[in-house]
């Protein structure tokens, strides 16, 4: 498009829509749409709302999350336990992880990564250095790898492993096995031949 | 989600995000966490340029386009011509025609939506009287009504063509037939006989 059709502030914000995942040129454009015929219920608050989290989003010092306030309000939280230390690669794993409900007593450490030599992602790009901190200060007693079950998540786990084989904490990982809710006819070889290995008594 | 994970700032920019067309709350999730991550090359950016499109945007008094001048940029343009006034139903058809650069010479009227009883939307919810005025004025020679192929839209056609049947105005629509590239296999019968009866010589 050699001229903008509708200004160059429109123009620019379908560009900077289009650049969120899951939108494309053209959702940017009904996104952009949708927003200027929005404008006091969506466009200036979710404005403004981007506007409060550039200024107060913060990274957790100590576990890597995403949040407002330093540490973190899982990290601040003392009704949590501090023996159990769920490894996760990314903030959305985490919030996945606390979506569920399911490790409410837990605190977590966010990664921000997985090992991926071939994009040029070696340990000192991961947050390890804090793991192996929280981990010497001797409160931990069992370190959960909730990492992903690909060949990066599953490297870096081993990584992990071996890096604090010194000290003397249980490490797990999550199970694998078939998928609540999936049918055996849609899963690969690898996951059915997991399940079978781990299945439990009835 | 009884309390929020990562402090009321982000949870409100999600809960945002999610209202934008496309975007449910699993990919407004993403989006967040995306922003935040690229906080001075995207989050910063696309908040001043809601904030920017917010103040300065404006709807064309004359045409109904979306632009940051008004009268719009296309009612200003001299070198188009008043003769041929092309009718949408919005603001998005608008564009979709001059992205594709077919009517660079003309002049369109945003309708602002379609006659839809159903939804409650009457004649005196769209942008009709401005029309009649553009019409009246004696500068258009043919009005092209590009609005959608849909039972709504033909009603939103028909009504404009007996509103300004006292004109003596050519009014014409957009042909139907096979879209370009289009299977024949694929395509719904309609369309089929539209494209069939007004088949061209080769």
């Amino acid at each position: 498009m050699s001229k903008p059709i509708s200004g160059p502030e429109i123009e620019r914000l379908i560009q900077l829509l289009a650049r969120l995942p899951g939108l494309g040129p053209r959702s940017a454009r009904r996104g952009a749409l949708h927003l200027v015929k929005k404008r006091e219920m969506l466009l200036e608050p979710l404005a403004q709302a981007m506007k409060d989290v550039a200024e107060n989003v913060k990274i957790c010092s100590c576990c890597g999350n995403i949040d407002t306030s330093d540490p973190c309000s899982i990290c601040q939280d003392p009704t949590r336990d501090d023996a159990t230390l769920i490894v996760v690669e990314d903030v959305a794993d985490l919030w996945a992880l606390e979506r569920a409900a399911i490790a409410k007593r837990c605190r977590y450490h966010v990664l921000g990564g997985r090992l991926s030599p071939l994009d040029g992602i070696g340990p000192d790009d991961l947050n390890l250095a804090s793991l192996i901190e929280r981990v010497a200060s001797g409160r931990v007693k069992e370190l959960i790898l909730a990492v992903n079950a690909t060949i990066e998540g599953q490297t870096t786990a081993h990584y992990i492993t071996d890096m604090i084989s010194a000290y003397n904490i249980k490490v797990t990982r999550l199970a694998h096995g078939v998928p609540v809710g999936g049918e055996l006819d849609y899963l690969d070889d690898g996951t059915l031949a997991a399940a079978l290995k781990a299945r439990t008594l009835l």
